[in-house]
C-alpha cells in the first residue's frame, strides 16, 4: 500500500491491455473507478489536470527495452511522481473468431510491440500473412471481435495477438498460446501520482531520477557514474534519451537501489544536482520483487550517522 | 565512396519513406537497383543472406532516440558493418485527397514515431481525429492515394502524415506542411554491408560497438567507460538495450570518435574486448557532417608511435 | 592570529635552527615564552603533556620532501592540531671561527638534511672533507663557536654549514654565504597546538589529514582520491608513510585546499571516514601564501545549499 | 642470479652495514670484489662512471619508509636499473666496550633512522643519555672500537648502536640485543646496474618507475592510477617525491607487480608515457619473495593475445 488515496485510477487502455493486468494488481484499485486512456501521454495529462488521481503506464520492456512515451513524459512537464512498480509477465495468444482456421489467417493485427515479441512464431507458422498495426493489443482483439469501440475496419485482417483474459472476454477462440519468442519476458508498470505523500523506506526501494548534463561539465556520463560508484549505489536501470535539441544531446533515465531516505542516495542526488544541468526526481518506492536492497557496511545508514558524529566531534 | 561495389540496395521501404530519401543522398545508389522492404528485419536479413549488397536503415532519431529494430538486428546474428551515415531533416506535412477540407477529417494515419513527433501540431488543430497507425509514413499516404498496393482499408481515414515528397508523387493535396513539434528533427541513417572492405580512415571517422557485459565484472558500466576515458575517447551516442534474458540485463550501444585504425581506438577496443563478455564492431566509418575528430595530444597516433618507440629502447 | 592563548611555545632547537626562523613569524611568539626541544618528539610529547602551548616544527621541504619525524608524530598518539604554517626560504652558509681560511678544512659538520641541500657546493670546493653529522645546522655552528651546551666534541670539525643569522649570534665567520644547490628551496613549518579552537576559515585554507586504508577496501588509493575528485577538491601534498607493520602497508598524509567548514571538505572527510579504517584530522587553518582556493561553482558553498534546498522541497 | 657478470660491487659503507648484510645474499658477491662507500651518492656515481659493475643500497624500509637519497638518485642523472631486489631484516643490538656498565653510558651513537627505531628502548631505559649522530651504525661501532678509520673523536660516547655482526667483528660486547621498537622491521635492498641486460620474467616481478606529472594535465595522479586500473595491475609501493622546483611539485615513484614483458605492464607504461611530462623506467626484477602476481584472467597474457587476435580479425 502506498497510502494514496486513490478515487480514480488512469491506465494505458483500452480494456484488456497488460497495463489493466498491472493495475489489477494494486489494492489502491479495489475501490477506484478505473479509466482507460487511449496514449500514455493523454493518461498522464489527465493525472496532472487532477481528473483522475494515479494511472499505471508501461516503463520498460524485458525485450523491447523504455518505453519511449511513458520515460519521456515523466522526464518533462509538471513533475510526476512513481509511487510502486507492478511486473507484469508478457504472454501472448493467436486469437480468432469462433470458425476462423489458420489457413483462413490472411492478416495479423496487433502492437508494433508485440508483434516484435512474437516474430519467431509467425516466421515459422504465418510468414505469408501480412501485418496490421494496432494501437493496442487489447485493440487488435477488441475490433476483431466487432466491439462497439472500434476504430478501423476490421475486416482487414482475420486475427489478433493479445492477452488472453481479453480474448476470452471478447468471444474470441484461442488458437495458439504462449507464442512470445521468449518465454520469460515481462514488462514493468508504474504507478504514478502527483507529487504529495512519498511511500515509506523499506529496506527494499527504487528511487528513479532523470539527469540533465550541464554543456560544460567534463567527463559526462562517467562523471556521474561516479558519484553513485562513491556512495556504494547500485544501478538497476540506464537509459539515455535524447533531449530533442540535436543528435547526441542525451538525458539519462535511471533506477537506482535505495530511497531518498536512505542517506547515500541523498548525498548521491545532492552530488548529482551540483554538477547537472538539472535532476528530475521521479520517486522512491518499493521494489515490486521486495529484495532488500544489498549495502556496504561502508555506505550504510550508520556508517553515515557514525561520520558525521566524527566530524561533530571535531569541533569540540 | 565507401568502394563497395553495390548493386542491388534495400531500404525500409515502402517508396517514399525517409529511409529511401537517405538511400537518394548515396552515390552508390546512382546506378544500383533499389529495394523496399517492409521491415528492418526483413532488409537486414536479405543482406545476411545475400540477395542485397547493402541496405539502408535508420538508427536514431533527434528527438524519438534510438531505433530499437536496428540496433537490436545489429547487435545479433550473423556481422554485419555500418559503412556510412547519412543525416535527414525530418519535416512533415498533412496530406489530403485533393477536395478534403480540413472539417471532413476525422481520422489521421500515420508511423507512431511520427505520431510522436506532430503531437504538438494535432493537439492545437486536430485534437479531436482518431488516430490510425500504419507501418511508415509513406504508406498512410499511398493507401489514403489508393494505390495498388494498399495494406488496408483507407476509408477508414482522411489524412496521413507524410514526406511532401511521397504525397505529391501520390497526388495527394498539402494541408499544412513542417507540421513538427521539432523543427530541427533528424533522423540518422546508417548504408550497412556484410563484412568486407572498411572504409578508410579520413580524420573525421565514428567507430559503432555493441558492449556485452560480463556478470562477474565490477564496477559494470562506469568500467567500461573508463576504458575509452584514459585513451581521451569521446562518445557521441550511447545507448542501453536489454539483451532479453531478464529486466536489467542491458547490452550498450554506442560510437565513439576515431577509427578503428587509430591507435588510441584499437587499444581501447582490445582493452573493452578483455574486459567483457563479447564487444560486437559494428564498423568504422566516415562522420556525415565530416567534423574532423579533436583528439588531445597525449593520444594522438604521433604520442603512441612515441611511445611504442620509447618502450622498445627500454629493451636495448 | 589564531586567537590561540599561548604562553609557552616549543620548537625544534637549539637555538639559531630554521623553525626558529619560523616561529618568529608569527604573532604569537611576541609575548611568548619560547622553548627549544632537541627533536621534534620531544617537543610534541611536552605539547601533548601541557609543558608547552604550542610547537613549531617542520613538517615539508621543497628539496627534501616530508619530515618523517613530524609526519608520524602528528600521525600517531594523542591527537594534536595544525593551526599555522609558515614557510621559510632555505639558505646556508659556510661558518668557521675567526681566522680560519679554506685550506684549514678538513672536516665539515651539519644536519644531514642541510648536507644533501648543499651536496654541489661541497663537490665543487670542499670534495676531500670529511662529514660529520650534527643533530641539527645550529648544534654545528654553536658546537663550532664553543658554546656551553656543545653535544660533541668540537675539535672534530673546523667549519659549520647552518642559517647567517646563527653564524653571527656565535661569533663564527663566513666564508661562503647562499651555498644551497636550489636558491628557491623553502621549509614548510607548522604551529602545532592542542584541539580546541579551530581557525576559522578565511577562504584561502587547507585542511591536513592521514588516511588509514581498510585491508578489505578495494581500489586502495585510488578509492580515496575519487572521494576528493568528486567533490572538486585540490590535493597540494600527498605522501604515503609507512604505518610500520610490514612493507607495503601505507598511510596517506596530505593537505587538500579548503576548510573543514566548508560543506565539499566536510562531506569529503565523511566519505572518507567511511571508507577508511581510520581518518586522522590534523586540522584546518589559512595557508601562508594567502591564496584564495579556486572552487568550480558545481563545488561552491552555494551549490551545496542550493542542493540541499531542493532536496528538502522534495518531500513537501 | 641476475645473469650480470659482476667483477666489482658497491655498497652503502662502511663494513658492517645493512648494505653490507644485503649484499652477501647475491650470488652475485661470492666473486667479485666488494667496495664500500660513503654514501648512496657517491655508490651510485661510481656506478654511473663505471668504477664498479653494480651497487646495493638501501631503498625502504617497513618502518622510516622510502630512503630519499636512493629515491632521488635513481630518479635523475644517468639512467640506471634495479636488477633484484633483498629484504633484510633489521635488528639491532646496544655494543660497548668490553668492561663498560650500563651506568657508565652517558652518550650512545648510531645513524638517525636506526636512532627513530629504538626510540621506545632508549626512552625505557636511557631516558638520560645524550644522542650523538653517525653516518652508519656501523660507523658508531667501528669508532666506539677504536678503529682506524675513525671519523670523529670516539671518547663523546660510550654506547653504540648497531646490527650484532660489526659489533662482534670489532671485539665490542653486547648489553641488549633485539632492542628495536618493531620486531619486524626489515629494510629492503635493491641491488643497481648499468642499463644492458633485463632480467627475465618470472611470472613472480616487480617494476619500479618514477612519474612525472606535465603541469597542464587534468586530475593529477588520479589519473595515473588509472592507466593502472584499467589493465588490472596492482601498485605494492607509492611514493611522491618533491621534484626541487617549488612545493607541491611532486614525482610518484612506484613499484608495481609485472615485468616490462608482461602485455599489460607494457600498455600501461606506454600510457603513462603518453600523459606523463617523463616516465622514467627503473626496472623489472624478481621479487624477493618469490610471490606469483595474481593476474585476474581479463587481465592475462592470454587475454591481450586473444584480443590482439580479435582485432585482426576485424580486418578480415
Amino acid at each position: 500500500m502506498t497510502g494514496l488515496i486513490v478515487h480514480r485510477i488512469g491506465f494505458l487502455g483500452p480494456r484488456g491491455t497488460f497495463s489493466e493486468v498491472a493495475l489489477r494488481q494494486r489494492p489502491e484499485a479495489e475501490q477506484a473507478q478505473v479509466l482507460p486512456y487511449t496514449s500514455v501521454d493523454t493518461a498522464l495529462a489527465a493525472l496532472r489536470a487532477g481528473e483522475i488521481d494515479a494511472a499505471v503506464v508501461p516503463i520498460e520492456n524485458s525485450v523491447e527495452g523504455g518505453v519511449p512515451a511513458t520515460l519521456d513524459s515523466l522526464a518533462h512537464g509538471e513533475p510526476l511522481r512513481v509511487v510502486a512498480e507492478m511486473i507484469v509477465p508478457i504472454t501472448f495468444v493467436l486469437a480468432v473468431r469462433p470458425g476462423t482456421r489458420a489457413q483462413d489467417i490472411g492478416a495479423i493485427s496487433t502492437h508494433p510491440h508485440a508483434w516484435a515479441q512474437v516474430r519467431g512464431f509467425i516466421a515459422a507458422n504465418y510468414s505469408a500473412c501480412r501485418y496490421v498495426p494496432a494501437t493496442s493489443t487489447a485493440a487488435s482483439a477488441v475490433d476483431l471481435a466487432g466491439g462497439a469501440h472500434a476504430w478501423h475496419d476490421a475486416t482487414a485482417y482475420q486475427a489478433a495477438i493479445c492477452h488472453e483474459m481479453v480474448a476470452r472476454d471478447h468471444g474470441l477462440e484461442v488458437l495458439a498460446d504462449d507464442i512470445g519468442d521468449n518465454k520469460d519476458a515481462v514488462t514493468r508498470f508504474v504507478l504514478v501520482a502527483r507529487p504529495g505523500r512519498m511511500p515509506a523506506a523499506t529496506g527494499a526501494d527504487k528511487t528513479s531520477v532523470v539527469l540533465f548534463q550541464k554543456i560544460d561539465y567534463p567527463g559526462g556520463l562517467l562523471g556521474l557514474l561516479e558519484q553513485f560508484a562513491v556512495r556504494g549505489i547500485n544501478l538497476s536501470r540506464l537509459e539515455s534519451r535524447p533531449t530533442g535539441e540535436s543528435l547526441g544531446q542525451y538525458c539519462f533515465s535511471l533506477d537506482l537501489d535505495g530511497h531518498l531516505h536512505d542517506a547515500r542516495v541523498a548525498e548521491a542526488l545532492k552530488g548529482l544536482h551540483r554538477v547537472c544541468a538539472q535532476v528530475r526526481f521521479l520517486g522512491s518506492y518499493p521494489r515490486a520483487d521486495g529484495a532488500p536492497v544489498a549495502v556496504s557496511p561502508a555506505h550504510s545508514g550508520r556508517s553515515y550517522e557514525e561520520a558525521e558524529a566524527w566530524l561533530a566531534a571535531l569541533e569540540e
